[in-house]
C-alpha cells in the first residue's frame, strides 16, 4: 500500500522529517511518500495561510491520485484542508491531530496538547470540536515560539515544551502530551521519559492510522458532506475516479 | 461610513442581488458596496470550493482596505473565509449566518434554517456551533436544490421553502426561520406571509451589524487569533494598517 | 423611528447615563427615550429585586407601547425582565447583555464579562447561557463593589475594573472585554486604552441591535413563548396590539 | 417540622388539592400548611404572570418565616419564584420541578415531563437546564389545554395526558412520566396502570425532600447567590436571621 | 419500611459508621440494617476492585430481596455496583454519590466534590456525568490519602479536608462541600463549623431518598436498561420478583 | 508482536468468529490470539451480566500478561471490562466500540450504531460519551434481537439490520454505520453492498488500533485511574510489571 504524507506548507525540512517519522512506524509492505505545495506559505500561523495552505493540499492529493496513492496524511497540526483533502481523495486521508487525539484516548482518560504559537490555538482546538475530545482534553496550551523555530527543533523548543507540559500535568491532571506541531518526532522520547508521561506525535500517528483504514477497506464516504467535489470552475473534473 | 459585501463566488447576478438587499436596509449616510472574486467558483458547494473562494474573499477584503472600506459583510451562506477576512481588515467583518443566528436569538427562542443544497449542512453546523446556538437552533435543514438555481429563485425554490420550513415549524417548533443562502431577499415577504412567523435574511442583517459595529467604535480585536497576518510569502506585506 | 431604553431599577442618575450613552450612538432619525418604574427597587442585586423590577419593566412597556415606541432596550446587565418585556411589546426588545455578548462574539474568538457584585454572576451566567456563548466567555467574572458604588463610576470602579479585567486577558485569554453593569459608558474610553482590547458597553449595543431589527422589519416571533399574554387577572386586557 | 406548600397563583382549588398530595405523604410528626398569594393570577402561564408570581410567592415565603415554618415546597411546575423564595427563607424550599426530575432520575435511565400549556415548556426547560438534567429527558412535551382546565382534572386531561405519554414512551425510550402542572395527584393512579411506568408527581416529590433536608440539617448556602436580600426598598428589612 | 445500607467492600468499620449514619438521620418506622459482601476489597480504589465490589453488591440485594427489604443504599461514593443493583432489586436503590449531589444541587448553585483517593476521582465525574451535575459541581477534587486511612477519619483526614474545601470556596465558588468518601459522617459538624458553608454526607442523605421514594410509590422502572436481568447462567433464575 | 482478543462471554462461537476477524486484518508479524473466561455469562446483556464478565475479562488478561501478550482486544460492544483490562495491562488495550467510533469518524461526518438487544443501548452510549462522538452519532439504534441470535447470523439478523440502518441513513442521515456487536464480521461485506455506505466492524478495528499504538511504542499512561491496581485482597500481588 502507498501512503503519501502530505505537509501543507513549503517548508521543504518539514516534509523531510515527516517522511522520517512515517516511515521509522510504516508496516513492512507499506510505502511511504511525502510531499508539500509547489508554492504557497512557509508555515500554516493564520487563517489566511490556512487557505493558501488547503489548495495546495488539494493539488498534492491530486497527483497522488494519479500516482496511485492509496492514502493520504495531513502533517500540519490543525489539520490544514483536511476536508477537501478528503472531498478529492477516493482513499482515506487522516490528519495528523486528530490521530493524536484518538491515539491519546485510548491510553489515557486525561491529555493535553502543547502547539504553537499561540495563535494556532484556535485550530486545534477546532478540531478537538470535530473530534469530540474536548472534556477529555481540557485545555489546549500553547508555547510562544513559531513554526520555523522548529525547524531545529531540539535546541530551540525543549525547554519551553517540558515547561508547558509540567503546567497541564499538574494544572490539568494531563497523564498524556500530545506534540502540537509537525516535525517533532526527535522530542518524542527526550519529553516522554523527562515527563513520566507517554508523548504522542500525530503524524507517526496519522501513518497508522491510514494503515488501519486500509487494511479495514475503509474509505471515506462519498454519500455527503466528503463526497466528490460537484463539477465547476473550481473542480474541472468534477466527480470521482473517472 | 462604506460598507463592502463581499459575494465569495463568482456568480455577478448573487452580487447584484445582495447589494440590492443591503442598500434596502443601509442607514442613511451608509455606503453599500459590492464585489466578487475575479476568479473562483460560481457557487460554493464544497470544502474545495471554500479553499477557492476564500482566497477570493481576502482579495477583495485587500481591494476594499485600499478603497477606504470601513467594514464587510461575507454574502454566502457558511460564512466562506470569515476568520481571513478578519485578519485582514482593520475594521469589523461579519458574515451573513452568523448575523441571521444573532438577529433570530433576539426575536424568536427556537428558530431553524433551511439552507441548500444538502452537503453544505456541514457549513451551517460549523457556524451554528461558533456563535453557540445549537441548543435554539435544533436541526439545520435543507432543500435539494443547487445555489444556481436560486439565481431565478422566486419561481424554483419558493415551494420547496415553505414546505421544509413547515416541517420546522412543526416538528422543531421553530418559531422564525433563516434563509440559508444568499440572493433571497425576494423570498422574504411571500414566506414569511405564507409561514406566519418571521424570515430572516443574512446579507441584510449582517449590513446592520457592521454599521452597527461602526457606531459603537469596535473592530475585530487584534490581539489574538483574529490579529492580521503575520510577514510570510502568503502575506509579504504582513501586518495591517500600513 | 423611537427606541425606550428601560431603566429596570428606580435610580435617576442611571436612566440619564444610559440615555446619555444611547443618544452618543442613534443613528440620525432615531428617537431616544428612556425610564425607569415608579417604584421598585434602586438597584437589581438579587432575585427578590429582580422580581420587583420586572413588574417595573413591564410598567414601562406598557407606557411605552401607549406612547409609539417602536422598540426597546433594556438596561440592566442579566436583562432583566426580558422575557416578560418581549410578550408585551409589539416590536423588539433587546437585552445589554445579549446585546454585548452578541457584539463580543463579532469581534473576538474569545471575550470575558467583568460585573458587580459577585452574587450577581449567576444573572449574567443565565444569559451567557441563553446566548449560547457559554464556550467563547469561559468565565463570568466580577469585582467587589455594589451597584450604586458605580453611581460616581470614574473614581470608584475604574481600578477594580482594570485589575480584573488584566486577569480575564492573562487567565482566560480574553481578546475582549464586556463591562457588566449599566451606566459605564464613561469607562469604555480609558478602559480600552488601559488594557489594549475592545471594551464594549451593553446598552449602546443594545440600542443599535433594536435600530438593526426595525431596519430589517423584524420583531419577536408572537407564535410562542414570547407571545403576548394571555387574557388573566394579571393582563387584564390580555393580547396585543390594543 | 413544618412545611408550608405554596401555590404560586390565586386559584385556591390548587392550592387544597396540592394540600391533599403533601398530607398524603408527609411523615408522621410533619405538618404541611398550604398557601397562595392574596393576589396575583389565577394561573402561571407566561412570564408576565411569572413576575407577578413571584412577589406572591416572596410575600408567602415571608409569612411563613413568621410562622415559624421549617421549608417551603414552590407547586407550580416551573418552579416559579424558587430563588427568590430561597433568598428569603431561612431553611430549605423545594421546586416541585427539580423535585420531580431528582426522582424521576432515580428511578429511570430516560423520562420525560407532559406539561401543559405548550408555551410554559420554556419554564420547564430552564428548571431542566438548571438541574441538569436535558440528556436523561430529552423532550418537553406538552398538551394542548390550559392550567384552568385542569381543574377538574379526571375528566378533561386524562386522555390527552395518555396519548402524549405514549408518544414519549415509543418516541423518546422514556421509561417514566413526570406530570407537568400542580394538582394532578389524582391522576398518578390511572396513568401508571394505564402506561406501565412509573408516574411522578412533584409537589409530593418536593414535599419529601424538604423533609430530607430538614432531617440533615442542611438548609439553603447563604454565602452566594442564594443568600438573604441586601437591604434595600424592595428589601426594606434586608439581610435574614434576626 | 426496611432500608438496607450496603457497603460493597469488605471494612466492617466502614459497614458500622454508614448503619450509625443512617439511624440517625431516619424517620421514627423506618428499620435501617447494612451489611457488607461475604467477600472481595477491603476498599474501591480502581476499577478492578469495583467489578469485584459490584458482584457482592448483588450478592447483598439478592439477600435483601429475600430479607424483604424494601430499598437500598449504596454506600461507597462513585455509587458501585448501583445499575447492577437497580437490575436486582425490586424497590427502589439510591448510591451516596448521586444523593449527595441531589441534596447540595437544592442549597448551593454551586458545590464541589472532595474525594480520595485521587485516582477515584474518575468514579465521581462518571456520577457527576450521569446525573448531569457537571455545570454546577465545576470540578472534583481529591484528597491524597487512602480509603482505609479514614478508618480513623478524625484524626488523619480532617486537616487535608478542610485545605482542599477552601480551595473549592475560593478557586470554585463553591458554596457547599460534598464528603466524597463513606464513613465521615463525625466530619460533617466540624467541617461546616470551620467553612462556613454546607457540608453533604452522602449515606445519609441516600436514606433520607430511599425513604422518599418509598412514601411516594416509586420503584425502579423496569422497562428498560434497568430491569430484571434476562435468564442466564450469571441471573439463573432471572426475572424478578418470584 | 501479539495482540489478544478477549471474548467476554463464556460463548465459544463468538471468541472463534472474533479470531477469524482479527486474523484477516491483521498484520504480517502480528499474531493474534485469542480467549474467553472460564466461567461467566453466555451474552452481557445487562449489568449483572457485566460485573461478572468484567472479571472473567481481568483473568484472561492476566494470563495474557503470563503468556507474553504486548496487546489486547476487547470484543464486546460496550467494551465490557475495559478500564479494568487497563489497569492489569502493561500494554495497550482497545475496546471494539470506541474503534468502530473512532474508525467511523475518520471517514464519515455523521454515522449510527446499530446495536442489540435494545437494553444494551445504554452501554454503546456510555462508549459514546467517553469517546466524546454524541454529536457526530446523534442516536445509537437497537434491533429487537437477542446477542445469542447472532450466532448464526446471517440468517437470523440481516434483514433486521438493513431495515434499522436505513432508518438511521434517512432519518439521522448516517453516512457510515457500526455493527453493535461482536462476531458479525460476515455482515459487514452484504450490508456495505446493499446500503451504499461504509460498514465498521469493531473487533477488526480494534485488532488494527493495537497494532497502531504497538508500532508508535504507546501504551495506557500509568500514572492515573489507570495505573495498575494497589496491592489489597482483590489484586494480590498489586503493582504492575513484575
Amino acid at each position: 500500500m502507498r501512503i503519501k504524507i502530505i505537509n501543507p506548507n513549503t517548508t521543504a525540512s518539514f516534509t523531510e522529517r515527516c517522511l522520517v517519522a512515517g516511515r521509522t512506524v510504516a508496516a513492512p509492505g507499506t510505502v511511504i511518500l511525502a510531499g508539500h505545495p509547489s508554492s504557497g506559505s512557509p508555515s500554516v500561523e493564520c487563517y489566511v495561510d490556512e487557505a493558501v495552505a488547503t489548495l495546495g493540499v488539494v493539488e498534492q492529493v491530486r497527483a497522488g491520485e494519479a500516482d496511485g496513492v492509496d492514502g493520504y496524511v495531513i502533517a500540519c497540526f490543525g489539520d490544514t484542508g483536511l476536508e477537501a483533502a478528503r472531498e478529492v481523495a477516493a482513499g482515506p486521508v487522516v490528519g495528523m491531530t486528530e490521530a493524536a487525539l484518538y491515539a491519546a484516548a485510548l491510553i489515557a482518560p486525561v491529555f493535553s496538547i502543547v502547539t504553537l504559537p499561540p495563535r494556532t490555538k484556535v485550530f486545534a482546538e477546532r478540531v478537538l470540536w470535530h473530534a469530540g475530545l474536548e472534556r477529555r482534553c481540557p485545555r489546549v496550551r500553547a508555547i510562544d515560539v513559531t513554526v520555523l523555530d522548529c525547524e531545529d527543533e531540539a535546541s530551540q523548543v525543549l525547554e519551553p515544551f517540558i515547561a508547558e507540559a509540567r503546567r497541564a500535568i499538574l494544572e490539568d491532571h494531563a497523564e498524556a502530551i500530545i506534540l502540537g506541531c509537525a516535525g517533532l518526532q526527535p522530542l518524542v522520547k527526550p519529553l516522554s521519559t523527562t515527563l513520566g508521561v507517554p508523548v504522542i506525535e500525530g503524524v507517526a500517528a496519522a501513518v497508522k492510522l491510514v494503515e488501519a483504514l486500509l487494511a479495514l477497506r475503509l474509505a471515506t464516504s462519498k454519500r455527503g458532506a466528503w463526497g466528490y467535489p460537484p463539477q465547476s470552475a473550481t473542480n474541472p473534473s468534477g466527480g470521482g475516479g473517472g
